[in-house]
Order: C-alpha cells, then sequence, then structure tokens
C-alpha cells in the first residue's frame, strides 16, 4: 500500500458533497481506508457547516496530481481543506515556563512515538536550568525572555523561530506568559494550551484554589486552540477527576498535573493526526 | 424535507464501497445528512470487512424504488443491508421477571420519547401482580410460564407472540430465563440482554456477590445480544462504577441496579436507531 | 442489636475531641459501628474546623439519656451537633415545575426502599396534571402557585406546610421558582437543588443550551444546598459526562436527565444518611 | 508540631476499640489527626473484623515510649499493628523488564516528591541497556537474570537484595517474571503489580490482544498484591478507559500504557501513605 492521505475540509453545507468527494477518489483509483462527516446544523443561527475527514490510499494516483485536482472542487465548494501524508510527523515547538509535568509527558511519549509529531525546538522564558529538568537529547532549547517592555520582541523572535523550523504545531505546555492578540492571532488554529481547569469554570490565575474555595467535587483540565480571548478558544479536549472535602489545594494540584497531562498529550494526537477541524468558536473533533 | 432513512450495510471490504454507495444516492438526488464506516483489517485473520452507516434525505426518490435499485449495487458487493425510515419505532418486546428497575427506566425513557421504539408488549414469566409494580398503561402484558418441562412450548409461544406483533428487538430486562439455542438463534440479532457485571468478569450468577468477594474495586453492567454462549454475545454497551471496601454486597446490588438500567437503555437506544452491527462475535456501534 | 444511633457535629478544633466523644461513648456501654472525622486546617484563614460522624449501637442506653448527657461535651467544645437514629427516614417534600424525571426517579428509589426518606408531599407551582404524569400514590399533592404578585404568600404558603408535615428536607427536583432570601434562610442547610450544569460553569438559565453554544466537551449536574446566592450554595454532589460535537442541544438536554437525576438521588441519599456537613460555603460528605 | 505517626491496626472487632485505642492517645497527649475505621460484618462467614488508620500528632510523648505502651492494648485485642512517622519516605525497590512506561513515570512523580517513597534501586532481568531508556541518577541498578534453570538463584539474589536495601515495598512495574510460590510469600503484603487488564477479566497473557478479540467496551488495569495465586492478588486499585470498535489491539496497548502507570502509581502513593490494610484476599483502602 502507498502511504496513506488524510484530506480535511470544511464549508457550507449543500447537497452532493459527500458523493463528490468520495467520487473524485474513487475516478482516480484512490481507496477510501476512513471517512467521517459531520453536518452542523445549528450553526449560530447562520447557514449549516459541513465538515469531512477521509483517510485514503492514493494507489497509483500523486499525492500532488490529487491536490491540483481537488483544488477545482474544493473552489467550487467554497471549501478550507488541506490534503497531507497521514503518516508525516507534524513539526512541533513546545513552550514551557518551570512547570514540566506537561513537557516530561509529551517528551515520553514523542520518544516511545505515540505521538505522530516531531518536537523541532522547545523554548521557554526561563533559562534552561530553571525550566527543565531532564534530558532533552538533541531537541534544541531556546531561551527567550519575556518581560512587559520586551513582550514584542519576544514574540517576534518566537514568530521567527516558528518560521525557521516550519512549526505547524504549538503547544503551550504551562506556558504562564499571555500570547498578544497579535501573537493569538498569528498562530490561529495550530497552537494548543493547556488550562488547569475544567473551562468555563475557573478562569484566570489559581483555578485550583479557586476550585478548592468554590468547593466543587470533580476539577478538570481543558486543552484549547489559542484566541485573543484568554481562556475562550475552542475546546479540543477535556477531562475530569473525582475529588473530596479531604483534598487540600495542594492535592488538587497533584492530581491535577495527571489530568493536564493527559489532556494535552490527547488534544496534541488528535490534531497531529488532523482529526481536530475548527468550527467558529468551537471544535469537531473525528476520533478514531 | 422528506422523512431521512438509514442505510447500514457490512461486506468484505474492497476498493470503492463508498464512492459508489454514495455515488448512488447521489444520482438519484439523495442528500447524505450523515456517514460513517468502519474497515475492520483485523477480522479474525480472515479477510477484511467493511461496515458503513448513512443517514439521507432521499429527496424526490421513493424509499421502495430507491431498495429495489441498491439491491443491485447490494448484490455485486455481497453486503448485508437494510435501509429504513429513521424516524420509524422500531417495534419492543420487554421480558422480565421480578426485577422492574429496568423495566421501569425503560417506560419512562419511552413515554418521554427519548427511545425510537414502541413497546408492544411486556412479557413475564411470572404473573402480573409479581413481575410489576408500575402503570404499564395500554402495553400489553403477557404471562408466559417457563418450567423446565414446558420450555420449549413457553418458548414457541414466545415466538409466536413476537411473529404476531412484528416485533423488530427483544429486550430481556433482567429476565431470568436462559434461551435455549434454538430460541437464541432464532432472535439472533435483535435480541439484548442486560448482565449484571463487567463481562468477561463475573459470568454466571449473582455476579455483585462474587464482585465482593473478590475484592474489585469497580462494578459494571454490560448489554449484549443474546446467543446460545451464555454471557458470551456480542457487546453492545457497557459502563461501571467506582466502589470500596466498606459497599457490602447489597450496596453493590444498589449502585449496580443504576450501571444497569442505563446501560441497557444506551444499548436499546443505538440498536433502535441502527448503530449496532454485528461483527462476528464482536460489534460496530456508529455513535452520533 | 438495639437501632444504632448516629451523631454528626461540627466545632473548632482542639486536641481530645475524637477521645472525648468516643470515651463519651463507650463508658456509657455504646459501641462505635462506624467513625469518620475531618480536621479543615484550611478554613478560609480562620480557625481550623472538626467535623465527625459516629454510628453506634447504643446497648442498654436510651438515645434520650445520651443526648442529655452528650450536651454538657457538645457545649464545652461549642460543637453544632446532632444524634438521630439512623434507620429513621426524614421527611421529605419535593418541590417540581414541569419537568419530572427528577421527581419520577426519586419516587422509584423510595419505593424501592433505596432512600431512607419519607415523601411527605409533593408541592408544584402547576396544576398536578401540568406537573406529573406518573402514580404518586397516596403521597399529597398540593398545588402553590406563584406569581410576581403572589410569591410572598405563596412562600409562606409552603412554610406552613413544611411546618405541618415536619419536613426535615426540601427537594427542588426541577423547581422553576427561584426562592426568595427569606425563604432559603428559612430552609438553610436543609434544602437541595439539582442545577443541571457543572457549576460554577453555566450559572443562570438553559445551560445545557449555553453549553453547546461554548462547545464543552464534558457537561454534567450539580446538587447544592439552597442558599440566597443563586447557584452558589454548598456543593453536595456532582458527576458529568462526555460530550462530542455531534451532540445537539436537545441530546445535551437528554443526557442531562440521566446525570440530574442520579446527582440529586444521591445528594438525597447522603443527606438523608447524616452524611453531609456544611462548612462555610462548602460541604463535608462522609462516604460510606 | 511534632512530626505525626500513623497507626494501622487490623483485629477481630470487639466493642469498645475505637475508644480504648483514641483514649490510649489522648491519656498520652497525642491529638488525632486523621482517623477512619472500618468494620467489615460480612467476613467470609466467619468473624467481624476491625480496621483502624489514625493519624496523631504525638505531642511531647516520644514514638518509642508510644510503640511500647500500646504493645500492651494490641495485645490484648490480638491486632496486627504498625506505628510508623507518617512522613518517612518507604523504601522501594521497583522491578521491570523492558517496557518502561511505569518505570519512567513512578521517577518522576518520586523526583517532584509526589510519592512518598525513597527508590533504594531498580532490578531488571535485562542489561540495564535493554531495560531502561531514562536517566535513573543515583539509583542503584541490579542486572539479575532469570532463566527456567537459575530461577530459584536469581529469587534469592533479590531477596538479599531486599535484605541489603532495607526494602519495604517491592513494585513489579511491568516485570514480566512470575514469582515463585516461595518468592511470593516472603514479600506477602509488601509487593504490588500491574497487572494490564481490569481483573478478573482477562487474566494470563496479551490481556488487550484478548479484550478485543472479546469486543469489550472497556479495558482496565489492576494493582493488586502478588499472592502465590497469579492474577489472583488482593486489589488495591482498578482503573478503565472506554474504547471503541474502531480501537486496533495496538490502539488498546497505548492506552492502556496511561491507565497502566497511573493505577501503578496510584497503588504505590496509597500503600506509602499506609492506607492499605490487607483483609483476607481482599484490601482495606483508606482514602484521604
Amino acid at each position: 500500500m502507498t502511504q496513506p492521505l488524510v484530506l480535511t475540509l470544511a464549508c457550507a453545507d449543500r447537497p452532493g458533497i459527500t458523493a463528490q468527494v468520495t467520487g473524485f477518489l474513487f475516478e482516480r483509483g484512490a481507496n477510501i481506508l476512513d471517512a467521517q462527516q459531520f453536518n452542523d446544523r445549528a450553526a449560530n443561527g447562520g447557514e449549516d457547516r459541513f465538515f469531512m475527514r477521509v483517510v485514503f490510499d492514493p494507489g497509483s494516483a500523486a499525492a500532488d496530481d490529487l491536490r491540483a485536482g481537488f483544488a477545482g472542487l474544493a473552489d467550487s465548494f467554497g471549501m478550507e481543506w488541506k490534503m497531507a501524508r497521514e503518516d508525516r510527523p507534524r513539526r512541533t515547538l513546545i513552550l514551557v515556563s518551570k512547570f514540566d509535568h506537561c513537557l516530561v509527558d509529551l517528551l515520553y511519549r514523542y520518544r516511545t512515538g505515540e505521538l505522530p509529531i516531531e518536537i523541532v525546538g522547545i523554548v521557554s522564558n526561563h533559562p534552561r536550568e530553571a525550566a527543565i529538568r531532564v534530558d532533552i537529547g538533541a531537541i534544541p532549547f531556546h531561551h527567550i525572555p519575556v518581560t512587559p517592555e520586551t513582550k514584542p520582541q519576544a514574540e517576534a523572535a518566537f514568530r521567527a523561530l516558528a518560521d525557521e523550523t516550519d512549526a505547524e504545531l504549538v503547544v503551550l505546555a504551562r506556558y504562564m506568559q499571555v500570547f498578544s492578540d497579535e501573537q493569538s492571532a498569528h498562530f490561529a488554529g495550530r497552537c494548543i494550551n493547556i488550562h488547569h481547569s475544567f473551562l468555563p469554570g475557573f478562569k484566570g490565575a489559581k483555578p485550583y484554589h479557586q476550585a478548592h474555595a468554590r468547593g466543587v467535587k470533580i476539577i478538570g483540565a481543558t486543552a484549547h486552540f489559542v484566541t485573543a480571548d484568554l481562556d475562550e478558544g475552542p475546546i479540543i479536549h477535556q477531562d475530569v477527576e473525582r475529588i473530596t472535602h479531604a483534598d487540600s489545594p495542594e492535592d488538587l494540584v497533584r492530581k491535577g498535573r495527571d489530568i493536564e497531562r493527559r489532556v494535552l498529550a490527547e488534544a496534541v494526537r488528535l490534531f497531529a493526526a488532523e482529526r481536530v477541524l475548527m468550527n467558529g468558536n468551537r471544535t469537531v473533533v473525528f476520533r478514531g
């Protein structure tokens, strides 16, 4: 079998999209291995939206020819679309500050081959000794300090790094600096943050302490796309755990680390497998 | 919009199935509303199997014409298939013995319109007073006693009832009689049982007492198709709950009632929505 | 064995409480069957708080004598406390509006003996036909209409009913009227509401529609004590369920009904078993 | 505050135990910080069993004096008991074969101070290069090869190592060698294994492949004490995750790694905090 390709697309809903997309592939000798679709009929009072993910064996067809051919069909439907090799590891930059549990977890999964990513760099606003207490092997580390005064330059430096490294994905793995609106817009749709609460509960700082003070019986974590609107970006994945009155804020922080790392890793896995599509301020997530 | 139809199919995997099925519908003016597929590449060392569920608006095409037309395509692929109105309530017979929590729950969901079924009868091996302590309204009740000696006749009586009522689905809602091999074969693929354990753990009798004796920390329930092989039928749905050392067997029975009723109701909902396809001794479940 | 008693207490933490309480019981020939305690060392920057629940067989001691004797010890520690027969069903009033899934569930559990309560009345702001579609047997029904103008009188009527019926617990089972501050204060610590969201997310009206609009991946429900501060009362129990992009607001409402009824039933069970103690705006929940 | 001590005990149930234990501590000036108890009234048809865990500030009393004094009380009740400093890290040996996800996880939690253990050695039946792909710092590594012929000597070598290192806890972190009956007996009550299935389902080899073949909809992992009866030891902790028909055996292995590591880490945390007591072939787990 040739290496499969994965096609993702989104457009206004119209009759015939599925048939035409699958027909296009069939005519060119491609064999569909997996296909999922979603018609969002509730899209904010506006028009219906259609989302699709198709994995296919291109057979003898060249990927570039398929892309060129599909462009015409895509234009006629006004699609946003992407056709990429399924097995291509997505080039990823990870940003951290001082908590390294999410980074350590991503590194472990990366090394076991569990995550279809290639980590092209680790960036911190703190020096390496302060930010990372584990072996990162040959992965380049970049210290980009951020102060209120130097924030624009720091963000420009990071954008330059993302360009140089051809980063397709930026992961904020408990990175404690807020992106400016400009930076958020620049990385729209390809920057994932982990927030240490079950959003929309407990936005802002110290969510575990907020959760303890409020006396909730379940805590959680949320992986979401970064947008200019802090803690309001489209949610990709969430998970929770039960707690009791006997859990101190420190217990919540400890339990939360487990939730955060598995929620972030799952969001990265889903994104890297082209399973996450933006739908306004929400997401469509095609699970296996 | 015309009432949507739902097409489900299973066959040996071959290139082009998706394209031909969706193309068939497109050419007849149907509009696909939802489509899911699954290629089972691990099917017991044998050949790959393909499964699909498509919901579509038939537009101006008549359902019978679509069925007639599809038959040819289906034959060429050797498909098992079904095309039915999505909104048609599936005709359902419920069997109970003396525990009525699952029955009560199904009745409530049926009355709220949450389950796309029509309950065409309730059957028990006990007299009505013993079996049911709630109002069943106009639903016919049938007392079919079973003894070791009369089991063949009792099963024949039930088969006759299923024929008369055109039952598409038979639900064993904590029915304490074991179907004979013949009866299991007769209702193959349309008879759902709820087993009060997280199978394959604790088969057989008194699973909660077994679970307590073994000291497990989580209990569960399993909805599965009935087969001649007791407690070994294809699993449709399972759920679990955490327990502690402080839970007595009676506590497990109480907690288990909650799990059983929601697992069975979900299995019935999935089946009635044509979301469950048999795959040998396993199932493919296309969730929304 | 004599019928066990359950002692619950809360006070400022001081050395020796556990020893003195258990010693008091031991000297009077009582045998402790279960005991749990919690020292809250994080109580809002103030003093530490101590909470305890003891179930004991009083042996030959009379409950009234034990209460009289314990009062002195309790005073010396400044305890809030209660000593009651464990098996005494708590007298309960249930309020409903038009959604009856929580009521139906409580009634079923009540009839099976699963909840240690006695339902002494059902109250609705709607007439019986509109509020209840199930058989409530001999349980008295009270229609207390509420309009903005008559709210004070309606609340007074309900207070009178609670007095007459000696209600120890008031359950708002999807009751759509907000209690006034006065009414909330009157029933402080013995009125449980079910909110159909995972608080503190989605306070206020139509939480499932809010959840859908925000695109969360998990929804939940919250049982809490009613206070003057709407949706801010001490949380007793919460539970959640995973959802996907494919769930419409109506799907969330359907899934939410299941969560709501089991969360409310569990909160009622815990309260009726004297397992819930207030701790400021939070709760201590001693599970089995 | 002096460093707290933790007292755990188990004995046949008799009136007065709680009162006498807490009275003993009170008289010596100790202050109880936390206390939990459990009366097992269902103990295998035999006599009732009593279990208790008390954390207390000894005040000015010396731990050794308290132990000496308590011995008399303990004898009179026939108690198995232990009184130890709560903050003392439990000396732990970890055994691994070739899968290192559990080891890596334990190491990370150990280094962050999340687990109250001191890792006094890592042992593998494979050479270091084969067994471990992460930095283990100053932790001693021991290669103890095992063949059918050398198993007795290998087990003796491990027992010697456990003696030398004063190991209180032995963790089988996906160690692929089965302990002999003798070895199991030697480490009874202080050796924890992680089994990669939700026991009692799928005992033996390749449980994820078994789970896939059976078509279950939920998989899990089980941490249990090692006994001579393989996969039958007292269960300490279990957790599960939902799967679908689309998950291949390899997906189950990947998802299972997450479950295994968090279940094992939690079992180690509970054990090291003296929260796990043996109760025949079951456990009593006093959570916080």
